[in-house]
């Protein structure tokens, strides 16, 4: 072959990849434990992975971060493309659990000694990823614990994406930005029901009119919920007003073809969400039946703080919770056909 | 063909399988849900397997039931097949989570109305089932609870369940019968280590002597644990001194070939939990997503119910728990060669 | 309970579904072979999903089949919704034959010659879907064959599927009303490139001169194939060049919010694609481990059949075969705003 | 922390491991493609994961190429975990493809070009792991080709490979020291059926017997294949009929307890060929999606060359054809007291 073109070996950096691994019980010395091997490599596949997602996660907030995306061109598909190949890869990251599954305890025991403190606790990118979505600092189970046991570089790698926008920030200004309620002449033909209020766009009063009639009786506490969001306006988490309404009417009216990839956007949001705690749900589970009430090399009793990250570290939340305020399909105020019209977000 | 040939169509009685769908909203007066079809059918689908499954459980009792299994023939083989099988059977169950995932809340508000006080709640194969596995009525989140939904032939088919030999029952009889420690003759070469203990058999004593050096400092607490059962005797759960030591006997030189198997029908046990736990999570996650904070069919907030027997419906957890008491597979007690040259549990 | 209200026992007839499992092989005079049972409810299990899916496949056909559809409605959204659950739905399937691997060939033999000649190859509703899909009688691999198994109830219902309308016919139907070329003034900024061809339409000759570029040496074969469709005008298999057009079109301007569904709705089918025949080769397998060279109950050697079905029933081969005819993104003619602005397919 | 503690970073050198890609449409003077840092990504994945199935296999067979396996050790269990963690590897291979499925054509396009002529075909850890798995030169697809488009040190690697004991090699050497048949006074008691033949053990004149009667009409073929090698004593492939006949046995009697990890070990080779075979169907699918009929970087059409190997790569077929000689489980020819009391394999 020619001596200039592209090799794979050479290309994929194989000599480097394949010469990264070193168990500490190899070390002369030690005896060698077998499992110690896999407990390198999937942890490297692990990071690898999570370097595409921050790869991913950070393009996607570059898109919407502009000032405003003009929807007659793809940018929006852009971001849901790439968030759906976020979930993809997070699907083999929860798959990929079995294979630890594969190392038994007494295995595990074998060179758990020799690593400490080392853990996976200490994985900067994950910590990173988890910024890079939008979980506040404030809200970390444990807050400074959760840097603790790392290094000074690392710290700073995470504190930085901390201070840049997170998806979860963009995401709340680009549904700031949708003009739904914004053109009046679009709303001349809508069919108010219920009673107005004053200052109100006429849409939430009626759909809090159809809304209440929806709830059941034992559901009549989630009306002073959504009279919160949707009429007085009250920010929730990192989600405003207004964009909550935003994201409630799309929710909605998915079904219309300009609504259907904002749609899918917020979506995939819920499905990233769901991903991560599924892998957090198999990973405190396999690391339960790996250790039991015994600690980790990371010098605490994994499960405890797994379980707490597990409930705590739900990032987008605020969306999901927009699912209680949804109404049966057949009972939607009919939109105005100006509106159905003119239904871009940008025009 | 010939007219008394056995004819696919009788043989899985389609006509009357594939006609046992009437969506509510499908009737007079009502208006279609198209979603209603699905919902039909998945649970359908989930009693067909949940049938299955009993028959593989019950099948697999009658075999460990047996009052002594000769380890001369397949049965033991028998039983860890059937387990297997479960096994298989629940991990698609889960996947079958993603097909539900597909009904929007607002599709399905479209027809739960018409549904009540109907729910997954009153799947009396499932009550059944955990009956069977082995979890009491007296450790059931929510007790009395769980039947008040139900018709009285239901009811009497759980209870008749709760009444009968369990899995977890004949497993633990099965595990006392074992005797590794009863002929004095194989164990006359054992090597002691540490203090023996009067009464104790003398790998006891040196098992808590190398599980004790195993112990860092933070799992001190451990060693009380261990006492209790293995020094003390004392029963956890459904399980008695002298099966846990039988279980954890298994689990550390699992690699014999004539302990495999037990080894195999231990560890099915294990997975049997964690994939149940998987689907309760999984379906719980699903719930919330589809229903928030309103309520289901059933005229509860599924959530609370299904977190609590998540955290509690753990059958063979006194199992799990063993693993705690594992050590370096490097330091384990040798077993004398007479031991091994006779490790048959039925000699 | 109420009781006149909705209940789960009743509402799923659990007491008709629960009973119709009858194992030949339980029956007097004959000796029970434990895995008939999972050999019925896999199957039973199998046909309520082909009912579902038969259920969807027919309700997205009755959408596109409406002589013009809304784009301002959800009429498309949902066409794409129902087809992602069939997908969904396989994949479930194709996992399921995980379950069926639990039984081994010698528990299968056990109860074969007690079948005969009842065979899979039996499940009228499975061919009914390949017909609703789209794949025609002389498509078939064995062509009389295929029915030749059945009763005539059963071949009436094929028959009669075979003669409605496909999914695969009325999206060509749908892609032909497809109003991209046809509004002159959207196309009056058009850069041309290349030689232009009398009669054709300025984008297909210029599409025409960058695909050409885009060809490895290796791949100038290819200018054939797409002359012969996209210059001459030909028909290939189910396909009108007219829809073979339009379907391009989506795909290389996917990323337009208002091609987002369409271009979906075209990826659903490659997928179904997929996920059928990926089901085809596991059970393929499946069953070449099950009987190796014997023969199963339905008297053939399944492996063989399965083979040539697996290579032959491709129903949506024709869009597959389009991704030769795509280009880097990069090189992509740019679209006259006119049309962007107007990227409307029912205006 | 300590200064000379363990630290994530360093053990699992993410320095190195995270600056290993570097695209080259990144590269000065190329437009960047996003998704080539997918493509480098997945790769290195693959590669990470070949290089712990390579450390897996080895490891097997290095215990297997003991000259006797002593079965009062774990050691047989060893290898059948070890090949059980490379299936569970597999699977997740398998799943990965769902990621590479998330590039489109389009994309690929975009740096297709810069990589000529690397490809996954250059991936020399994969041609090392099917030689040691057992996969001749001579049986190869397309030879010579296989390397040639390698540099000398890669295709050193492989041909090293080809050199040493498979673990096909060792695992026919172990089933021929199987000593079921040989000591006269275990089988003092067999019952006999059918016809004797001179220099034939008893039990395989019988199993002829058994296996004829159970032949339907259209199977009577399988019996000249049976006598080929169960009588003749024909070698198949690298089976010598020796090891057949022990594979069969294990095959049939896999129920008693000594033949179950046996029984596992040729399961998993079976297990290990079709995710293997699994992986280059779905991976054939993928590239025919993503490039049709254009060429791959490799400068082949890619599907071909997978196809070819798809049918031809099956390694352990010869275990896979045992299938056919197996009966009914109900008919199995009951084995001798003596030889149940003494079902080890090294006593």
């Amino acid at each position: 072959m020619k001596e200039n073109a592209v090799y794979y070996n050479d290309y994929l950096q194989l000599q480097q990849l394949l010469n990264s691994q070193h168990p500490e019980s190899f070390k002369e010395g030690n005896t060698p434990a077998h499992d110690e091997m896999l407990f390198i490599i999937i942890h490297q596949s692990y990071e690898l992975w999570f370097k595409q997602i921050l790869f991913e996660v950070n393009a996607a907030i570059d898109v919407l971060n502009q000032p405003s995306i003009n929807d007659n061109t793809p940018a929006l598909q852009t971001v849901v493309h790439r968030l759906n190949r976020v979930i993809t890869i997070l699907k083999v990251l929860v798959h990929q659990i079995d294979i630890m599954e594969t190392m038994t305890p007494m295995d595990f025991l074998d060179f758990r000694d020799l690593l400490r403190p080392a853990s996976g606790f200490q994985s900067w990118q994950f910590k990173t990823l988890e910024a890079k979505l939008g979980l506040p600092y404030n809200e970390r189970y444990g807050k400074e614990y959760y840097t603790s046991q790392l290094k000074q570089p690392e710290i700073d790698i995470i504190k930085q994406a901390e201070e840049e926008k997170s998806l979860l920030y963009v995401v709340n200004k680009w549904l700031e930005r949708m003009p739904y309620f914004e053109n009046t002449a679009h709303w001349e033909e809508f069919v108010h029901q219920g009673e107005s209020t004053p200052d109100l766009h006429p849409y939430w009063s009626t759909y809090r009119h159809c809304y209440s009639h929806s709830l059941a009786e034992a559901e009549r506490n989630n009306l002073q919920a959504f009279n919160n969001i949707f009429i007085q306006g009250q920010t929730t988490g990192q989600l405003s007003a207004k964009a909550s309404r935003a994201a409630l009417f799309i929710m909605l009216y998915r079904g219309y073809p300009l609504l259907h990839l904002p749609f899918e956007l917020i979506n995939n949001l819920l499905e990233i969400d769901e991903q991560m705690s599924t892998w957090r749900y198999r990973h405190m589970n396999m690391v339960h039946r790996m250790i039991g009430t015994r600690i980790g090399t990371g010098g605490s009793s994994g499960k405890d703080y797994l379980r707490a990250a597990l409930d705590k570290h739900y990032i987008f939340k605020e969306f999901a919770a927009l699912t209680s305020f949804l109404i049966e399909r057949s009972k939607l105020p009919a939109l105005p056909n100006a509106l159905i019209n003119n239904l871009g977000f940008n025009i």
